[in-house]
């Protein structure tokens, strides 16, 4: 097998394990193809709800064109007894004669066993193909293993000059239909949407996807210290349906605490620093959940806590063609900063127009 | 000749017409290709100050293989006798048999008369090929003849959330060393940089090109209703050298004049409306000096005016990567919006990655 070769069947496990970013929390999003003599006779992905794994699905497929063959996969395979016996396990079983893998498993039941395994079996091992592009897509099962809270995305959609709505509050039509369809998508790739009581509160979000033809729904966070949300919302209304999990402080009254536990929503309980819910031990509470990856929507005051905190991993700003000047509503609060050193950094990964709007991603330099 | 051919050579001329942006004014940067049995035998741009025109150099440079040729020209040929004869009877006294005009020159004076001059002495006159792309590369000229005023750019370079210094006023670093070296570039292709008073306090500018091997300067502007700028700047060290204009209101104090006429500043009064320079007028006063594009770099109040009068025909919007939050100083004054359909909308032109930094080019939907 060339090094090209193993470069295009490693890319091709990559697209395959993207399909599952999003539904497989709490299990990463794994892509695995399996090739002999040159021909793809396997592909598998982590199936939602994160099971069956990647390359239980692909050697199912291959059946007994397995024997002999190499698996291409996007993260080591597991070597513990979970619901399941461990994919090293199985594609020992099945005869695979080398396995290339884009990146080691931290998460301590793995973290390099998985090669062992496989090694110890006779398997040709090779590891590190590809594993810029892997970390980069297994960032939010990452970020649950090592530091204990999902990786979040954080979403502006502002003008020119970071406003939102006017002074009177008037905010419709800031960006356009495309990037609120944008929007969407984005929702779809990570495992929840967040948002703040006061945006809960003003906009009456639904924080569903729609219009995509996608079969799943992210979890529906929301941040509300004292819990004052509308009983009557579409997030009250619709809690028995998509998931609506409330992060709340010790204050919260306990009659509001089982009126939400009696529309189905999951209430979560957060420690209060400096006026505000702890943002990291929010974050944290939702990594010991099992979330991977969170989309955060705003508002302002949850945006700069999350920045000022050092916790938006990723910021996806959609700039609408429009000044709305210094009077506007803020799209961003305050951050506290005293120095301009103080500020997180982040660099441009990727520009796009989004219909009349712009959209720029950036991912925090660490 | 072929319409691919056509096509071919008129983009040719519009990119020589380019190396005249911003060191032509009064007259307009075109370009000129004269081809003759699909040979290319003559290129010409128009020259620094704006003469010899195009068709004369690229005459001079096609010589006697001009008979029978086909000139691409991307502005229509003047008809009328100014400082030198009429390009049309150059063309014709050349022998061309056939011209190929992007656009109509609305200027009164020639406004089809060139056309006809070619016409009435038997040469073939092909109008109206690229014209989209040359109307786009005359917007600046177009501007003075058809609004009385020059095409504005004006440039925004903000964080994420529109802002350009922390509450205590530290600035420096929010855009790279690349985004102010584009900057410098943007100069080069104006006849004019303009800045508002107090940016001219602020940042004691010196507006001038530097780095890049131009051997031009823009003519260096300043809105300052007062004239309130300090004696001992750069701006008043260098005026001798590169032009400085200052466009002041009726207030300014007679020897404040006297001392920057003495320096070598050109001094031009602007009527006050609502306590801030008319920018339009200001930017009439310009036009009828013969300013065809200008360059706006703030401050803030200044890109305000010129946003919430419409005047502003170009954004450049640099973005950092950073949020400086609600507290920080807005890079965009106030626009005194009642409702948000009345913003000026813009359409998104062009997105770069600038070294770390975004910049996206936005054109007023008009």
């Amino acid at each position: 097998m060339s090094e090209a070769e193993d470069l295009r069947h490693m890319r091709h496990a990559l697209t395959l394990g993207a399909r599952g970013l999003g539904r497989t929390w709490p299990n990463p999003a794994v892509g695995c193809v399996i090739v002999r003599d040159g021909r793809i006779v396997g592909r598998g992905w982590t199936q939602p709800g994160g099971r069956p794994h990647a390359e239980v699905m692909a050697l199912r497929q291959a059946g007994e064109a397995a024997r002999g063959a190499t698996a291409y996969v996007t993260l080591e395979p597991c070597s513990h007894h979970g619901k399941t016996p461990p994919c090293a396990e199985a594609l020992i079983s099945a005869g695979l004669s080398r396995v290339v893998v884009a990146l080691g498993d931290p998460d301590p039941r793995v973290n390099g066993r998985g090669f062992a395994m496989l090694q110890s079996a006779g398997v040709e091992v090779v590891a590190g193909l590809c594993d810029a592009e892997a970390r980069a897509q297994q960032q939010g099962f990452l970020s649950k293993v090592t530091l204990d809270r999902p990786m979040v995305t954080l979403k502006l959609a502002m003008s020119w000059d970071g406003r939102i709505a006017t002074a009177t509050g008037e905010s419709q039509w800031i960006t356009g239909p495309m990037a609120r369809r944008r929007v969407h998508a984005m929702r779809g790739t990570h495992d929840a949407v967040l948002v703040g009581g006061g945006t809960a509160r003003a906009d009456d979000p639904t924080l569903t996807i729609r219009g995509l033809g996608v079969d799943h729904q992210p979890v529906r966070l929301v941040m509300s210290r004292r819990l004052d949300l509308p009983l009557d919302s579409h997030l009250a209304r619709t809690a028995g349906e998509v998931p609506v999990w409330l992060l709340h402080g010790p204050e919260a009254a306990p009659e509001l605490i089982s009126a939400w536990q009696g529309l189905g929503a999951e209430l979560i309980e957060v420690p209060v620093t400096q006026g505000q819910l702890d943002a990291e031990a929010a974050l944290q509470a939702l990594g010991a959940r099992g979330l991977t990856r969170v989309f955060c929507e705003g508002g302002g005051a949850l945006a700069a806590s999350l920045l000022s905190a050092g916790l938006a991993d990723h910021v996806a700003l959609f700039t609408a063609g429009l000044g709305i000047g210094a009077e506007g509503r803020p799209g961003l609060g305050a951050l506290g900063l005293d120095r301009l050193a103080e500020a997180p950094r982040y660099q441009l990964e990727k520009l796009e127009q989004i219909g009349p709007d712009a959209l720029s991603l950036w991912a925090r330099i660490t």
